[in-house]
């Protein structure tokens, strides 16, 4: 390459470059969903906000009746290798011994021990009845005061082990900014998650704007009690009341909120039914589940794409071939966000490198 | 009397009623409150709004976390003689032998017979147990659609047999005040009832402006299913999953809105523990127990208060005790109360006399 044309091509990179951030400012200015590249997913979403919030549109919808379900694991916030909130309760196990050292014996509990110490892989040795076993041992008669307190300090120091920040840093852009966009449109966003309704609600304002009132998860029984200066409080019962997963997702919706959603996000199997519920609502509605094949920028996991099969956050063939066969809107992580975590976008600490996949 | 004296004494009811009129047209403009009448109650009421809504205030309360409760029965709409619920859950019954005739000879279901008749004088006959037990006959596998259909249908043509107007129409003015007061100085209101969830959220956003997602009532589980067309759908079923009444009260504030309230409102003994629950909560916190001691104008029923016990909405020696104690503010209907319904305040047909008592 001649020195001129070497020119030439410096020159045009550097005209690509400020066509192209004039072009990012100038969208910015308008585009709700800077970091969703456009595409079929983003069109869904333009297109339902459209048809649904405007007067005289076929598909209009009441105000109050716009709602939109967001699962969270792996739909609003990282979800591999282990479940957030699963860790913040395994970790309560090695203080629970020395009040009750005989639970060492059980083989839940020596299993959590082995995975804290890291000498399995892994938490597909614990199924969900290990994980109320757990979580009833570890948290039956504390207060929900004591539990919020413990659940708010846990979340200001954990950091997840991959990217060293809190978890609550860790939460996807592209999201934020469809709850924005939606609520500046009139929708009221839910989260619905099968996480523990208790442990969202402590941060789910601060981190998503959704107050505690509007998030359904797993949710155990509490009981009113009054103690020794006669004042009344609830503490934390071992009964479920709602397992917020598979059917249970319809099911919460309807006792939590008693509407059908217009629009609901998931990314893995147990946010099936929520989005059958919601797409067979009738009317414009949409429904969608991200597809995490991004294992540069952040995990890749999906069978149904040759990609690992995973027991966190599982989107199996079947639950490809169920979204293919209702039109379900599958926005790739890697095609379809420009940029993965809200972290990158406000230019704080610890970014991660923003490369494709 | 002498005839000067006469004219002397129209001309000073004819000023007086002027002043009254143009009186209370000011007074309408300006108070939010307009039916209740100056006292404590008011007072009260007032106070909270103004210490908790105003900036500064040392009892100013973030506005997201102002959240107002509401029991239903005798305390926004007539509970006498029968909860209106319960009625349109007895009133199924004669249906239902015609399908399951065997059902008839269980005490329960030939109870219910009697009563429809007016062979019994009151549902004092049926436990809560009962309750559940027609309950779970009458609607189980019911999807929750068809449900939907047919209280709103009952609803419209269901009237009370004292007013001959609908339930839904006679609702408490002073509360509906009070909840659009609340709701217009930036207060969430919700009811937290004893009385069924899904029959509630049916009406409740066109009689008292509250929507779905901000009614908390007793609530069964519901089973999600698919029908022949592959659509999925929802079906009641048997199993609670909260009774809403005395303890369950604030654990199902806990469950569905997953913030202490500010004020609660309540009439009778199943609101005891949520008004504990509220004024427990520290800072300025209102909590208010209606006494029906208005005969003529509605109902009186206090065993405190020398008034009747009724099975529907006790309001026991033991709670009057407890509300004394804890200082709530207990306004009667009879003095507090410058009117009882909003249906005579909109002049419509079929008002009772305003008359006090």
């Amino acid at each position: 390459m001649s020195r001129t044309s070497d020119l030439l091509a410096v020159a045009r990179v550097a005209a690509f470059s400020a066509l192209l951030v004039l072009g990012m400012s100038a969208h910015a200015q308008t585009d709700p969903l800077p970091s969703w590249n456009d595409g079929a997913a983003k069109k869904a979403i333009v297109d339902l906000v459209q048809t649904t919030t405007t007067q005289g549109s076929a598909s209009f919808v009441a105000p109050e009746a716009c709602i939109a379900a967001f699962d969270r694991d792996g739909t609003l916030w990282v979800e591999q290798p282990m479940y957030t909130q699963v860790l913040f309760c395994l970790q309560r196990v090695p203080a629970l011994f020395k009040v009750k050292p005989e639970l060492a014996k059980a083989r839940a509990f020596s299993t959590v021990l082995e995975l804290l110490r890291g000498e399995r892989p892994a938490m597909e040795e614990l199924n969900l009845k290990d994980l109320e076993v757990i979580a009833a041992a570890t948290l039956t008669g504390m207060s929900v005061e004591t539990f919020n307190g413990e659940a708010k300090k846990w979340l200001a120091e954990a950091k997840d082990p991959r990217w060293k920040r809190p978890y609550t840093e860790l939460t996807y852009l592209p999201m934020q900014e469809l709850m924005k966009s939606l609520r500046a449109n009139g929708y009221k966003t839910y989260i619905v998650t099968g996480g523990g309704q208790d442990f969202v609600r402590v941060y789910s304002e601060a981190t998503y704007g959704i107050p505690p009132e509007q998030v359904v998860g797993t949710a155990g029984g509490t009981k009113y009690r009054y103690g020794k200066d006669g004042k009344p409080f609830l503490t934390k019962e071992p009964k479920m009341l709602l397992n917020d997963n598979n059917a249970g997702k319809p099911e919460g919706i309807h006792l939590m909120i008693g509407r059908r959603p217009y629009a609901a996000f998931g990314n893995s199997t147990g946010d099936r039914q929520m989005l059958e519920y919601t797409s067979a609502g009738g009317g414009a509605r949409l429904a969608m589940l991200v597809l995490h094949e991004g294992p540069t920028r952040e995990y890749a996991y999906c069978p149904a794409q040759g990609l690992p099969d995973t027991k966190v956050g599982t989107f199996s063939q079947a639950l490809y071939d169920v979204a293919k066969l209702n039109g379900w809107t599958v926005p790739s992580m890697k095609m379809d966000w420009e940029r993965i975590f809200a972290l990158e976008w406000l230019g704080r600490r610890g970014q991660t490198k923003c490369s494709n996949g």
